[in-house]
Protein backbone atom coordinates (compact mmCIF):
# COMPACT_ATOMS: atom_id res chain seq x y z
CA UNK A 1 0.00 0.00 0.00
CA UNK A 2 1.50 2.94 -1.20
CA UNK A 3 0.94 6.54 0.64
CA UNK A 4 -0.18 9.10 -1.95
CA UNK A 5 -0.55 12.48 -1.54
CA UNK A 6 -4.15 14.78 -2.60
CA UNK A 7 -3.55 18.09 -3.55
CA UNK A 8 -6.47 20.37 -2.98
CA UNK A 9 -7.00 23.68 -3.59
CA UNK A 10 -10.69 24.80 -2.01
CA UNK A 11 -14.03 23.26 -2.22
CA UNK A 12 -15.84 24.07 -5.37
CA UNK A 13 -14.74 24.16 -9.08
CA UNK A 14 -14.75 28.50 -9.76
CA UNK A 15 -12.60 29.49 -6.37
CA UNK A 16 -10.64 25.42 -5.43
CA UNK A 17 -10.96 22.08 -5.59
CA UNK A 18 -13.34 20.88 -8.71
CA UNK A 19 -14.97 18.61 -6.36
CA UNK A 20 -16.23 15.95 -8.99
CA UNK A 21 -12.59 15.61 -9.81
CA UNK A 22 -11.35 15.33 -6.10
CA UNK A 23 -14.33 12.96 -5.09
CA UNK A 24 -13.57 10.36 -8.00
CA UNK A 25 -9.51 10.63 -7.27
CA UNK A 26 -10.51 9.63 -3.78
CA UNK A 27 -12.37 6.77 -5.13
CA UNK A 28 -10.12 5.43 -7.53
CA UNK A 29 -7.45 5.54 -5.05
CA UNK A 30 -9.20 3.80 -2.34
CA UNK A 31 -10.70 1.03 -5.00
CA UNK A 32 -7.18 0.62 -5.47
CA UNK A 33 -6.43 0.11 -2.05
CA UNK A 34 -3.79 2.98 -1.69
CA UNK A 35 -3.67 5.43 1.61
CA UNK A 36 -4.79 8.66 0.56
CA UNK A 37 -3.16 11.50 2.35
CA UNK A 38 -4.92 14.23 1.55
CA UNK A 39 -3.08 18.01 1.75
CA UNK A 40 -3.51 21.84 1.01
CA UNK A 41 -1.49 24.71 1.75
CA UNK A 42 -2.84 26.27 4.81
CA UNK A 43 -3.63 29.89 3.37
CA UNK A 44 -6.66 32.33 2.72
CA UNK A 45 -8.54 31.40 -0.78
CA UNK A 46 -7.34 34.39 -3.03
CA UNK A 47 -11.79 34.64 -3.78
CA UNK A 48 -14.89 33.29 -2.85
CA UNK A 49 -16.97 32.72 -5.82
CA UNK A 50 -21.11 32.21 -5.75
CA UNK A 51 -21.26 29.00 -7.39
CA UNK A 52 -25.11 29.81 -8.25
CA UNK A 53 -24.34 33.02 -10.31
CA UNK A 54 -20.25 33.29 -10.66
CA UNK A 55 -20.01 36.32 -9.18
CA UNK A 56 -17.35 37.13 -6.31
CA UNK A 57 -18.97 37.66 -3.16
CA UNK A 58 -16.23 40.92 -2.23
CA UNK A 59 -17.33 40.54 1.36
CA UNK A 60 -15.99 36.93 2.43
CA UNK A 61 -12.43 35.28 3.22
CA UNK A 62 -12.22 31.51 3.55
CA UNK A 63 -9.34 29.47 4.39
CA UNK A 64 -8.11 27.38 1.87
CA UNK A 65 -7.60 24.05 4.08
CA UNK A 66 -10.75 24.52 6.20
CA UNK A 67 -12.83 24.61 3.16
CA UNK A 68 -10.67 21.48 1.11
CA UNK A 69 -11.59 19.87 4.36
CA UNK A 70 -15.07 19.30 2.99
CA UNK A 71 -14.31 17.30 0.72
CA UNK A 72 -12.57 15.19 2.75
CA UNK A 73 -14.43 14.72 5.63
CA UNK A 74 -11.89 16.87 8.11
CA UNK A 75 -9.11 14.02 7.02
CA UNK A 76 -6.65 16.75 5.68
CA UNK A 77 -2.93 18.04 6.44
CA UNK A 78 -1.53 21.62 5.95
CA UNK A 79 1.31 21.56 3.34
CA UNK A 80 3.16 23.60 6.72
CA UNK A 81 3.41 19.72 8.52
CA UNK A 82 3.32 17.36 5.82
CA UNK A 83 6.20 14.55 6.06
CA UNK A 84 7.30 15.05 2.47
CA UNK A 85 9.42 11.56 2.73
CA UNK A 86 6.39 9.59 3.44
CA UNK A 87 4.77 10.56 0.41
CA UNK A 88 4.76 8.10 -2.65
CA UNK A 89 2.79 9.80 -5.21
CA UNK A 90 0.99 12.97 -5.15
CA UNK A 91 -2.16 13.82 -7.45
CA UNK A 92 -3.53 17.32 -8.14
CA UNK A 93 -7.08 17.47 -8.94
CA UNK A 94 -8.28 20.20 -11.22
CA UNK A 95 -10.99 23.56 -10.34
CA UNK A 96 -9.98 27.29 -10.57
CA UNK A 97 -8.30 26.75 -7.04
CA UNK A 98 -5.40 25.95 -9.35
CA UNK A 99 -5.09 28.63 -11.01
CA UNK A 100 -6.60 30.88 -7.92
CA UNK A 101 -4.93 29.54 -5.32
CA UNK A 102 -1.70 27.08 -6.14
CA UNK A 103 -0.85 29.72 -8.62
CA UNK A 104 -2.09 33.41 -10.15
CA UNK A 105 -2.24 32.50 -13.56
CA UNK A 106 -6.02 33.25 -13.80
CA UNK A 107 -4.97 37.13 -12.20
CA UNK A 108 -1.30 37.58 -13.95
CA UNK A 109 -0.39 35.62 -17.06
CA UNK A 110 2.87 36.80 -17.66
CA UNK A 111 5.41 35.45 -15.22
CA UNK A 112 2.72 34.12 -13.04
CA UNK A 113 3.31 33.15 -9.48
CA UNK A 114 3.20 29.68 -7.92
CA UNK A 115 2.87 28.88 -3.97
CA UNK A 116 6.33 27.65 -2.97
CA UNK A 117 5.08 24.88 -0.97
CA UNK A 118 3.19 23.43 -3.78
CA UNK A 119 6.52 24.18 -6.02
CA UNK A 120 8.85 22.50 -3.48
CA UNK A 121 6.77 19.47 -3.35
CA UNK A 122 6.17 18.87 -6.53
CA UNK A 123 9.92 19.55 -7.69
CA UNK A 124 10.90 16.88 -4.62
CA UNK A 125 8.60 14.53 -6.07
CA UNK A 126 10.45 14.45 -9.33
CA UNK A 127 13.78 15.05 -8.83
CA UNK A 128 13.16 11.78 -6.47
CA UNK A 129 11.52 9.95 -9.30
CA UNK A 130 8.11 9.65 -7.43
CA UNK A 131 4.84 9.88 -9.89
CA UNK A 132 2.43 13.39 -10.10
CA UNK A 133 -0.69 12.84 -10.97
CA UNK A 134 -2.23 15.95 -12.52
CA UNK A 135 -5.97 16.36 -13.70
CA UNK A 136 -7.99 19.31 -15.76
CA UNK A 137 -6.30 22.65 -15.77
CA UNK A 138 -3.79 21.62 -12.74
CA UNK A 139 -1.07 20.28 -15.37
CA UNK A 140 0.08 23.81 -15.53
CA UNK A 141 0.80 23.73 -12.07
CA UNK A 142 3.23 20.96 -12.79
CA UNK A 143 5.07 23.18 -15.95
CA UNK A 144 5.12 25.97 -13.32
CA UNK A 145 6.47 24.03 -11.01
CA UNK A 146 9.50 22.79 -13.47
CA UNK A 147 9.64 26.19 -15.30
CA UNK A 148 13.61 27.23 -13.46
CA UNK A 149 14.65 23.31 -14.03
CA UNK A 150 15.93 21.28 -16.76
CA UNK A 151 12.87 19.57 -17.34
CA UNK A 152 11.09 19.59 -20.40
CA UNK A 153 7.83 17.89 -18.79
CA UNK A 154 5.19 16.03 -21.72
CA UNK A 155 1.46 16.95 -20.79
CA UNK A 156 -2.33 17.80 -21.74
CA UNK A 157 -4.75 19.71 -21.10
CA UNK A 158 -7.13 18.23 -23.72
CA UNK A 159 -7.15 19.85 -26.57
CA UNK A 160 -5.15 23.07 -27.81
CA UNK A 161 -6.04 26.38 -26.20
CA UNK A 162 -4.88 29.35 -24.57
CA UNK A 163 -3.82 27.18 -21.40
CA UNK A 164 -1.54 24.80 -23.77
CA UNK A 165 -0.16 27.61 -25.63
CA UNK A 166 0.69 29.50 -22.36
CA UNK A 167 2.03 26.11 -20.81
CA UNK A 168 4.19 25.84 -24.00
CA UNK A 169 5.24 28.65 -24.90
CA UNK A 170 6.23 30.57 -21.05
CA UNK A 171 6.26 27.65 -19.04
CA UNK A 172 8.80 25.49 -21.64
CA UNK A 173 6.39 22.17 -21.39
CA UNK A 174 5.22 20.15 -24.08
CA UNK A 175 1.42 20.11 -24.71
CA UNK A 176 0.51 16.54 -26.33
CA UNK A 177 -2.98 17.00 -26.90
CA UNK A 178 -5.19 14.44 -26.00
CA UNK A 179 -9.07 12.90 -25.56
CA UNK A 180 -11.23 12.81 -21.92
CA UNK A 181 -10.63 9.73 -21.73
CA UNK A 182 -7.41 9.17 -22.03
CA UNK A 183 -3.72 10.01 -20.27
CA UNK A 184 -0.62 11.52 -21.51
CA UNK A 185 2.16 9.64 -19.47
CA UNK A 186 5.72 10.77 -19.51
CA UNK A 187 7.99 7.64 -18.38
CA UNK A 188 10.46 9.70 -17.88
CA UNK A 189 9.31 11.87 -15.12
CA UNK A 190 6.97 9.82 -13.87
CA UNK A 191 4.19 12.75 -14.74
CA UNK A 192 0.83 11.37 -15.71
CA UNK A 193 -2.31 14.16 -17.03
CA UNK A 194 -5.64 14.07 -17.97
CA UNK A 195 -8.19 16.50 -19.43
CA UNK A 196 -11.25 15.78 -17.38
CA UNK A 197 -13.45 19.38 -17.05
CA UNK A 198 -10.99 21.13 -19.40
CA UNK A 199 -12.99 19.07 -21.98
CA UNK A 200 -15.84 16.96 -20.45
CA UNK A 201 -19.57 17.77 -19.99
CA UNK A 202 -20.55 15.26 -17.37
CA UNK A 203 -19.26 13.70 -14.61
CA UNK A 204 -19.62 10.37 -16.12
CA UNK A 205 -17.22 11.52 -18.98
CA UNK A 206 -14.68 12.25 -16.53
CA UNK A 207 -14.05 9.19 -14.65
CA UNK A 208 -12.82 7.03 -17.19
CA UNK A 209 -9.89 9.36 -17.71
CA UNK A 210 -9.52 9.48 -13.43
CA UNK A 211 -9.34 6.28 -12.95
CA UNK A 212 -6.78 5.63 -15.75
CA UNK A 213 -4.89 8.43 -14.55
CA UNK A 214 -4.83 6.51 -10.91
CA UNK A 215 -3.76 3.73 -11.80
CA UNK A 216 -0.74 5.18 -14.00
CA UNK A 217 -0.12 7.08 -11.41
CA UNK A 218 0.05 3.97 -9.14
CA UNK A 219 2.01 1.49 -11.44
CA UNK A 220 4.89 4.09 -11.74
CA UNK A 221 5.39 4.13 -7.77
CA UNK B 1 -34.36 9.14 -20.00
CA UNK B 2 -36.04 10.08 -16.91
CA UNK B 3 -35.87 12.98 -15.06
CA UNK B 4 -34.41 12.56 -11.37
CA UNK B 5 -34.41 15.30 -8.71
CA UNK B 6 -30.70 15.18 -6.53
CA UNK B 7 -32.11 16.94 -3.35
CA UNK B 8 -28.88 18.86 -1.76
CA UNK B 9 -28.63 20.44 1.65
CA UNK B 10 -25.50 22.33 1.15
CA UNK B 11 -22.03 21.54 1.01
CA UNK B 12 -19.91 19.37 3.24
CA UNK B 13 -20.66 16.16 5.52
CA UNK B 14 -20.88 18.46 9.02
CA UNK B 15 -23.74 21.20 7.60
CA UNK B 16 -25.09 20.17 4.22
CA UNK B 17 -24.74 17.21 1.86
CA UNK B 18 -22.40 15.15 2.63
CA UNK B 19 -20.16 15.69 -0.53
CA UNK B 20 -18.97 11.91 -1.70
CA UNK B 21 -22.52 10.63 -1.43
CA UNK B 22 -23.67 13.30 -3.12
CA UNK B 23 -21.04 13.65 -6.20
CA UNK B 24 -21.25 9.06 -6.34
CA UNK B 25 -25.29 9.22 -7.25
CA UNK B 26 -24.70 11.85 -9.52
CA UNK B 27 -21.76 9.95 -11.20
CA UNK B 28 -24.60 6.49 -11.28
CA UNK B 29 -27.01 8.69 -12.59
CA UNK B 30 -25.06 10.28 -15.08
CA UNK B 31 -23.54 6.57 -16.14
CA UNK B 32 -27.50 5.30 -16.26
CA UNK B 33 -27.98 7.65 -18.60
CA UNK B 34 -30.24 9.61 -16.52
CA UNK B 35 -31.42 13.65 -16.59
CA UNK B 36 -30.31 15.05 -13.49
CA UNK B 37 -32.03 17.28 -11.60
CA UNK B 38 -30.26 19.18 -8.55
CA UNK B 39 -32.30 21.07 -6.12
CA UNK B 40 -32.41 22.68 -2.85
CA UNK B 41 -34.43 24.74 -0.71
CA UNK B 42 -33.54 28.34 -1.36
CA UNK B 43 -32.59 29.26 2.75
CA UNK B 44 -30.09 30.24 5.07
CA UNK B 45 -28.49 27.11 6.26
CA UNK B 46 -28.63 26.69 10.30
CA UNK B 47 -25.00 26.72 10.84
CA UNK B 48 -21.29 26.94 9.13
CA UNK B 49 -19.03 24.23 10.76
CA UNK B 50 -15.46 24.23 10.41
CA UNK B 51 -14.55 20.97 8.70
CA UNK B 52 -11.41 20.80 10.26
CA UNK B 53 -11.94 21.21 13.79
CA UNK B 54 -15.88 20.28 13.75
CA UNK B 55 -16.46 23.49 15.61
CA UNK B 56 -19.24 25.95 14.41
CA UNK B 57 -18.47 29.57 12.98
CA UNK B 58 -21.03 31.33 14.23
CA UNK B 59 -19.92 34.67 12.69
CA UNK B 60 -21.14 33.03 9.37
CA UNK B 61 -24.10 32.96 7.49
CA UNK B 62 -24.41 30.67 4.20
CA UNK B 63 -26.74 30.06 1.96
CA UNK B 64 -27.75 26.71 1.35
CA UNK B 65 -28.63 26.68 -2.54
CA UNK B 66 -25.53 28.61 -3.12
CA UNK B 67 -23.30 26.34 -1.44
CA UNK B 68 -24.69 23.60 -3.02
CA UNK B 69 -24.22 24.36 -6.05
CA UNK B 70 -20.60 24.15 -5.58
CA UNK B 71 -21.28 20.31 -6.16
CA UNK B 72 -23.35 20.74 -9.16
CA UNK B 73 -21.03 22.99 -10.68
CA UNK B 74 -23.91 25.44 -10.90
CA UNK B 75 -26.59 23.54 -12.23
CA UNK B 76 -29.12 23.52 -9.23
CA UNK B 77 -32.24 24.76 -8.90
CA UNK B 78 -34.37 26.15 -6.14
CA UNK B 79 -37.42 24.11 -4.41
CA UNK B 80 -39.38 27.14 -4.90
CA UNK B 81 -39.38 27.42 -8.67
CA UNK B 82 -38.95 23.84 -9.90
CA UNK B 83 -41.82 21.66 -11.68
CA UNK B 84 -42.66 19.38 -9.72
CA UNK B 85 -44.85 17.45 -12.03
CA UNK B 86 -41.77 16.92 -14.36
CA UNK B 87 -39.73 14.91 -11.85
CA UNK B 88 -39.45 10.71 -12.26
CA UNK B 89 -37.90 10.47 -8.80
CA UNK B 90 -36.17 11.87 -6.53
CA UNK B 91 -32.99 11.03 -4.02
CA UNK B 92 -31.60 12.64 -0.69
CA UNK B 93 -28.10 11.73 0.06
CA UNK B 94 -26.64 12.25 3.23
CA UNK B 95 -24.70 14.74 5.62
CA UNK B 96 -26.00 17.13 8.30
CA UNK B 97 -27.57 18.79 6.59
CA UNK B 98 -30.48 16.50 6.12
CA UNK B 99 -30.87 16.94 9.69
CA UNK B 100 -29.78 20.37 10.70
CA UNK B 101 -31.30 22.07 7.24
CA UNK B 102 -33.99 19.46 5.60
CA UNK B 103 -34.83 18.99 9.16
CA UNK B 104 -34.24 20.05 12.53
CA UNK B 105 -33.57 16.82 13.96
CA UNK B 106 -29.78 17.51 15.08
CA UNK B 107 -31.12 20.51 17.46
CA UNK B 108 -34.75 19.58 18.75
CA UNK B 109 -35.40 15.64 18.83
CA UNK B 110 -39.25 15.83 20.18
CA UNK B 111 -41.46 17.01 17.47
CA UNK B 112 -38.74 17.75 14.82
CA UNK B 113 -40.13 19.97 12.36
CA UNK B 114 -39.51 19.51 8.62
CA UNK B 115 -38.74 22.61 5.48
CA UNK B 116 -42.21 22.42 4.18
CA UNK B 117 -40.93 22.78 0.96
CA UNK B 118 -38.82 19.42 1.39
CA UNK B 119 -42.19 17.75 3.08
CA UNK B 120 -44.66 18.62 0.08
CA UNK B 121 -41.85 17.27 -2.55
CA UNK B 122 -41.27 14.08 -1.07
CA UNK B 123 -45.25 13.38 0.26
CA UNK B 124 -46.00 14.28 -3.77
CA UNK B 125 -43.62 11.35 -4.98
CA UNK B 126 -45.22 9.44 -2.93
CA UNK B 127 -48.79 10.03 -3.45
CA UNK B 128 -47.94 10.05 -7.10
CA UNK B 129 -46.02 6.63 -7.05
CA UNK B 130 -42.83 8.21 -8.21
CA UNK B 131 -39.83 6.39 -6.65
CA UNK B 132 -37.39 8.41 -3.46
CA UNK B 133 -34.28 7.41 -2.65
CA UNK B 134 -32.51 8.55 0.56
CA UNK B 135 -28.88 8.01 1.96
CA UNK B 136 -26.92 7.82 4.99
CA UNK B 137 -29.26 9.84 7.64
CA UNK B 138 -31.74 11.00 4.84
CA UNK B 139 -34.19 8.23 5.63
CA UNK B 140 -35.01 10.43 8.31
CA UNK B 141 -36.55 12.96 6.48
CA UNK B 142 -38.22 10.73 4.39
CA UNK B 143 -39.93 9.42 7.48
CA UNK B 144 -40.45 12.56 8.66
CA UNK B 145 -42.08 13.85 5.90
CA UNK B 146 -44.85 11.12 6.15
CA UNK B 147 -45.40 10.86 9.66
CA UNK B 148 -48.92 12.46 9.72
CA UNK B 149 -49.90 10.63 6.43
CA UNK B 150 -51.22 6.96 6.53
CA UNK B 151 -47.92 5.37 5.02
CA UNK B 152 -45.75 3.20 7.03
CA UNK B 153 -42.42 3.31 5.19
CA UNK B 154 -40.13 0.56 5.35
CA UNK B 155 -36.39 2.04 5.84
CA UNK B 156 -32.91 1.47 6.28
CA UNK B 157 -29.91 4.19 8.22
CA UNK B 158 -27.65 0.66 9.14
CA UNK B 159 -27.28 -0.57 12.81
CA UNK B 160 -29.51 -0.39 15.15
CA UNK B 161 -29.29 3.39 16.75
CA UNK B 162 -30.56 6.15 18.47
CA UNK B 163 -31.74 7.24 14.78
CA UNK B 164 -33.44 4.05 13.65
CA UNK B 165 -35.01 3.89 17.17
CA UNK B 166 -36.56 7.48 16.47
CA UNK B 167 -37.57 6.95 12.73
CA UNK B 168 -39.20 3.47 14.27
CA UNK B 169 -40.91 4.83 17.75
CA UNK B 170 -41.00 9.11 17.15
CA UNK B 171 -41.97 8.48 13.13
CA UNK B 172 -44.14 5.78 12.57
CA UNK B 173 -41.82 4.30 9.85
CA UNK B 174 -40.21 0.40 10.19
CA UNK B 175 -36.52 0.57 10.43
CA UNK B 176 -34.62 -2.55 9.04
CA UNK B 177 -31.10 -3.28 9.74
CA UNK B 178 -28.40 -3.42 6.61
CA UNK B 179 -24.74 -3.57 5.66
CA UNK B 180 -23.26 -0.20 3.71
CA UNK B 181 -23.15 -2.56 0.51
CA UNK B 182 -27.24 -3.20 0.78
CA UNK B 183 -30.47 -1.52 0.10
CA UNK B 184 -33.97 -1.75 1.39
CA UNK B 185 -36.58 -1.39 -1.12
CA UNK B 186 -40.15 -0.86 0.17
CA UNK B 187 -41.73 -2.17 -3.09
CA UNK B 188 -45.05 -0.51 -1.97
CA UNK B 189 -43.67 3.48 -1.26
CA UNK B 190 -41.20 2.95 -4.00
CA UNK B 191 -38.61 3.67 -1.21
CA UNK B 192 -35.23 3.05 -1.82
CA UNK B 193 -32.50 3.61 1.30
CA UNK B 194 -28.96 2.74 2.05
CA UNK B 195 -26.49 3.38 4.89
CA UNK B 196 -24.06 4.57 3.36
CA UNK B 197 -21.95 7.12 5.82
CA UNK B 198 -23.99 6.05 8.68
CA UNK B 199 -21.65 2.77 8.42
CA UNK B 200 -18.94 2.92 6.06
CA UNK B 201 -15.37 3.93 6.84
CA UNK B 202 -13.94 4.56 3.42
CA UNK B 203 -15.63 6.34 0.09
CA UNK B 204 -15.25 2.91 -1.67
CA UNK B 205 -17.19 1.56 1.16
CA UNK B 206 -20.44 3.30 0.03
CA UNK B 207 -19.71 3.24 -3.43
CA UNK B 208 -21.38 -0.07 -4.05
CA UNK B 209 -24.74 0.69 -2.03
CA UNK B 210 -25.28 4.15 -3.38
CA UNK B 211 -25.29 2.80 -7.05
CA UNK B 212 -27.33 -0.40 -5.87
CA UNK B 213 -29.60 2.01 -4.42
CA UNK B 214 -29.39 4.64 -7.98
CA UNK B 215 -30.54 1.32 -10.26
CA UNK B 216 -33.02 0.27 -7.68
CA UNK B 217 -34.87 3.87 -7.94
CA UNK B 218 -34.61 3.66 -11.89
CA UNK B 219 -36.00 0.50 -12.06
CA UNK B 220 -39.15 1.38 -9.88
CA UNK B 221 -39.72 4.56 -12.40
Amino acid sequence: MAKVGVVLSGCGVHDGSEIHEAVLTLLHLDKAGQEIIPLAPNILQSQVIDHLNQEEIERENRDLLVEAARITRGDIQSLDTVNKNELDAIILPGGAGAIKNLTNYAFIQENCKINPQVQNLIEEMIDLGKPVGAICISPLVVARALVDTDYTPRLTVGKDCEVAQYIQEELNAVHIESKVSEVVVDEDLKIVTTPAYMLAESISNIDTGIKSLVDNVIKLI
